[in-house]
């Protein structure tokens, strides 16, 4: 039965919202994972009413008045989860931000928020790359290295709903610093930041990692290395994270994996020095197969396919006490 | 109702069989998880067949013909699991030993096998130091490093039962050979065998751990110094392991752990140096709660608490079919 009254339904179409340092986004998901329509706007920069209320905007858009299941965001951390207070880092205006309690008013109905990372590993496991694959780490190597841990064919929160921050698997005890604080992070060496950075701290003078892999593909040894080492480091994480998970698959993407063909010897080199141990043997690193809204695809899939990917521990049910 | 025609019962009361290289172990254990009698005999050399007699005397004195609802056995990695054929290490005459399908025969009941460090992790998680800790590492640090991985208050197997092998976390990429043919892992610096090959390398002259143990607590500054490289080994590991599961507990257990006052403030500090996410900031590492018979108590969970700690798709439910 459809209750279109209160704007929801049970028609399995639900609302999915994806926020980004860039751009936010927002689609109708129907329950076959198919992104029905979907919009974007840039993200303002400003204080955090001006962001929400561009967000706000664009999902009034693009829901168009049509009952909806349910909601799922994705957004960048770190949050408070599954309160869903978030201070993503590229947001400065949102910080302790009540996300999902605001969408929860202004929806009237459940909303599940998850990390923007986590979304495009359920997204691939639930529809794409990883499918059929029911441990698997999904990872986006981009300003940062995320990811979500599917294990077990479900997804995995931790005990604070951090998991998946392989990111800040060690891969070099001595190596560089991390902006965690800590020291050899995996993101420390590959994210695009720390790519350029080194290479800059070794006499390459261009500045992003789309002109560091130009570079690159031009013959500089420099850029080179800079991308080698990438690669090495994204090895060694994945090796470390596949022995202790036991992995059969991982799905890697983000814009700095734009340089695949730069990177891709130096980490199957490192997994195949590393990552030795008989079960490990078919472990594969794929791409992702999603396009662009795979976050939308992912953020949906916590309330279309809740039973795997949302443990939220009761937070929907206790945030709709305060639906107006 | 009580069966006991055909051995089996609904007290909860389970068989449970821990097999060592160095001693097999079996006891009755109730549905709260106390050890209600057991006893123990070395593991004979020899043939596997001699094993297994001797582990089927052992078995029936303990079980001394009461009705048993089920039993639970860990076991020396190698294994395939969840078929329980195995493959110890330490156990020379068992490979591809169809253990579980033997018991189930014997027995005349379900049978559930897994590797004998998760059964001590799934024992702590259940009755012991992790009690209440829904996303904890166990550790056993003795002739190897292995462990047992608990997340959302389940057991994690992995693609193929493996999820747990923390030995194999890389902590040094340029660091020494590993015995699965990769370098740098955790067990290639922590292990007692490891441990004391790199001290006499470095010009100590004794045989062994205990031996290290000594001469390090009476300032020998090379066994000092191989404890040091342990500990920090192990805690660059959890580090690693902590952020990618969000783990809130680590309970490090094994004979290397008796030497816990000359490990404990280069994990520590290793810890403190690479562990630096805020969701970690309640991390903690313990010792095991239980005594000599935590393997019987975990072989025990997975029968006696199965929803949480047994996924074994069916397995038993198979095997049955091979019971006369």
């Amino acid at each position: 039965m459809s209750d279109a009254a209160d704007g929801k339904d049970d028609s399995g179409t639900v609302l999915a919202v994806d926020v980004g340092g860039t751009k936010l986004a927002s689609g109708i998901v129907d329950r076959e994972g198919n992104v029905v329509r979907c919009d974007r706007v840039p993200t303002p920069s400003g204080d955090g009413e001006a962001v929400w209320e561009t967000l706000v905007e664009l999902v009034d858009r693009v829901r168009d008045g049509a009952p909806v299941a349910g909601c799922g965001v994705g957004c960048g951390g770190p949050m408070r989860w599954p309160a869903g207070e978030v201070s993503p880092l590229n947001i400065p205006g949102w910080r302790d931000f009540p996300l999902r309690e605001r969408l929860v008013a202004h929806l009237g109905c459940e909303v599940r928020l998850h990390n923007d990372a986590v979304c495009l590993a359920v997204a691939e496991h639930w529809r794409g790359a990883a499918r059929g694959h029911d441990n698997t780490l999904g990872m986006v190597v981009s300003t940062g290295v995320g990811g979500g841990l599917i294990l077990g064919g479900r997804l995995i929160d931790g005990a604070t709903g951090n998991a998946g921050h392989v990111g800040h698997v060690v891969v070099d005890p001595d190596g560089p610093a991390c902006s965690c604080g800590g020291r050899g992070c995996l993101e420390a060496v590959a994210s695009g930041p720390r790519l350029t950075a080194w290479a800059r701290q070794h006499g390459w003078t261009g500045t992003t990692a789309v002109d560091l892999a130009g570079d690159a593909r031009a013959g500089d040894a420099t850029a080179q290395e800079a991308f080698r080492r990438a690669g090495h480091a994204l090895g060694v994480g994945i090796a470390s994270v596949a022995a202790v998970c036991d992995l059969s698959m991982v799905v890697v993407g983000g814009g700095v994996m734009g340089s695949d063909d730069l990177l891709r010897d130096a980490l199957v080199n490192a997994l195949r020095a590393h990552a030795r141990l008989d079960f490990l043997a078919r472990l594969t690193v794929v791409a992702p197969a999603l396009g662009e809204f795979s976050g939308l695809v992912g953020a949906a899939a916590m309330v279309l396919a809740g039973d795997r990917y949302w443990s939220g521990q009761g937070a929907g049910t206790a945030a709709a006490t305060l639906t107006p």
